[in-house]
């Protein structure tokens, strides 16, 4: 085996056609003996000589190596630093390591261009499935996901017609169970801290925020609404800009980075948590519980989302002809001392501290 | 190509072996003919067929094949949740991208089958190259990297005569730095809550503690020494232990997950940080900056280490003949407001509140 001939089949890997050329038959005639259905024996020779010459690899047997390298699944996410996917990952992981796979992780920056290349990476299939979470979706995002030639499955809002097996939540329902838990224990002044509105998570966080005031026909003041991105940084300085201009009773915050943001400057301005101004995360994860106080957060179900896109991504490999599923998981609110009044009845656990 | 033949080269790759029992010619007459350097027309044509026939794919190809679709670069790590491996990720990350290559993250649990599952799967070629971080390096550990036919780059403490690249650090030294300044700021109670004893860096961790302690001529008091494993809980709960039966005026802590937990059971047992106790993690973690106060956190490196790590394995790839290569990433110490006091010289910073 040559050189020249490898250095071919890594730039280009050899074709039907390639092997149809250089034997000098049709594509008809050298499918038929590459996929073993017969062709006169002189045929045959023609084409098993030509295939062996340009180092054609049949399909079939490429997907067996692969298959045989295999067994891994990927977890394509935008912020692995984001508390929120290490619970995904790890409920992914659970599945997949039952099925005998493995899981490996991709961090996308929440960069379209990389979540698009590792989708048409695919076309490899260094993977035997995909799991993305993306923050924002493209057309780009779309083709690459009908193009991918394993499956693929979505965490996160998708069009009702995308034909792409997914599994999603109600973060405008959640962002409701805050801001009702927050009107029952008499806040009025409900500020949000809020991610970019151009994400797929910003946008619906923001319909929820307006409509949830709405519900409770409080007006909504603008000075009391701040954005920036999804990010701890982000939270402690929105929440500056908040606090210079606006005087809230409460908090909510599009997730648990912010919320930790949040409290860092209410502390740092000697607001009193939850006294002078109650605090509510979304995501509900380990961070929520490792703050102090530790923080109420809305749950959007993480882990059960991580689980049940393993499930369909597993049935999904199973059986390939499946038509495309769609899987819902409810938000709850887990209350705690930021957000915690005497009048609440809130669940005590060993894990809950009143400040 | 029937169903038969590729669920047998699914099961068992076709070797030379079985090509030539097909063929009924030598070992060494299939090999020559596998290889293209020659044989009669008849035996070229046999085992050309019986390669066919058997589903049998060079190794070449197989090869080639696989360096078409990888590109990728793997980092092991035993908890995805530990803010230090993000930092680390981060670091490898900018390096992997900038050589055009991408990135993906394994999560070991610590368990030492999963880690060498994943080193004796490079036999597969997945990846181009791996960088791990075992927290417990045991002889099959050492087999699997010897064996590994993909460059393999440890991050962490390994024998000195282990023939491969290591980017490691001093924690021994960090944990010394820690204890200096707490001593120079007037501790002399100092607590310690590490990981188990049975790992690299708990092992390292105190013997560093106990050497630095000594250096201060102050008499170890065992009451003040405290262990879990590396997590939050476990740092909260230690520290729930070590209060029951001794009052220490400082804890350093092994690392930034523990000494957040550290924090949160001493806030809620009324002690004030730094005033009553002082508390110093371990990583400098994005997690330490989060906290409220903030932690001062002894610095490992990781970042560093990480960028270090991508570019010995990134030259290794380019350059399989170099000797084995160690670098070494020196620790220190940021001292933010959880140990901060009047007298200590600390470059104030808008990240720095004193509570």
């Amino acid at each position: 085996m040559g050189r020249k001939r490898l250095q071919e089949s890594a730039d280009v890997r050899p074709t039907v056609h390639t092997v149809a050329a250089r034997a000098g038959v049709s594509i008809a005639s050298a499918s038929r003996v590459l996929n073993g259905v017969g062709g006169s024996p002189e045929t045959v020779r023609k084409v098993r000589e030509a295939a062996a010459e340009v180092g054609y690899v049949p399909n079939a047997i490429a997907r067996s190596l692969q298959s045989q390298r295999t067994e891994l699944i990927a977890l394509a996410v935008e912020d692995i630093g984001n508390p929120v996917y290490v619970e995904m990952m790890r409920a992914i992981e659970a599945v997949v390591a039952s099925s005998g796979r493995q899981l490996l992780v991709h961090a996308t920056g929440g960069r379209i261009d990389n979540e698009t290349a590792l989708l048409r990476r695919l076309a490899n299939r260094y993977v035997d499935g995909m799991i993305v979470s993306p923050i924002r979706v493209t057309a780009d995002h779309l083709t690459a996901l009908q193009d991918s030639p394993v499956p693929v499955v979505v965490v996160g809002q998708l069009a009702a017609d995308a034909p792409v097996d997914n599994v999603r939540t109600d973060s405008r329902r959640g962002i409701a169970m805050a801001v009702d838990h927050l009107v029952a224990t008499g806040r009025r002044r409900i500020g949000f801290v809020n991610g970019p509105l151009d994400t797929v998570p910003g946008a619906a966080r923001d319909a929820g925020f307006r409509a949830a005031l709405a519900a409770h026909g409080i007006a909504l003041d603008e000075n009391l609404i701040e954005i920036g991105d999804f990010q701890y940084a982000a939270g402690r300085d929105a929440t500056e800009r908040l606090l210079a201009r606006a005087e809230p009773d409460a908090l909510v915050c599009a997730n648990d980075l912010i919320a930790a943001g949040a409290l860092h400057t209410l502390l740092a301005r000697g607001r009193r948590v939850p006294i002078d101004v109650a605090l509510v995360g979304m995501d509900d994860t380990e961070l929520a519980r490792m703050m102090f106080p530790q923080l109420s957060s809305v749950s959007l179900g993480s882990a059960e989302r991580g689980r049940r896109a393993a499930e369909l991504l597993l049935q999904r490999i199973a059986d390939p002809s499946l038509p495309p599923r769609r899987a819902s998981v409810e938000p709850s609110l887990a209350v705690r001392a930021s957000s915690a009044q005497a009048q609440v009845p809130a669940q005590p656990s060993r894990e809950e501290v009143t400040s």
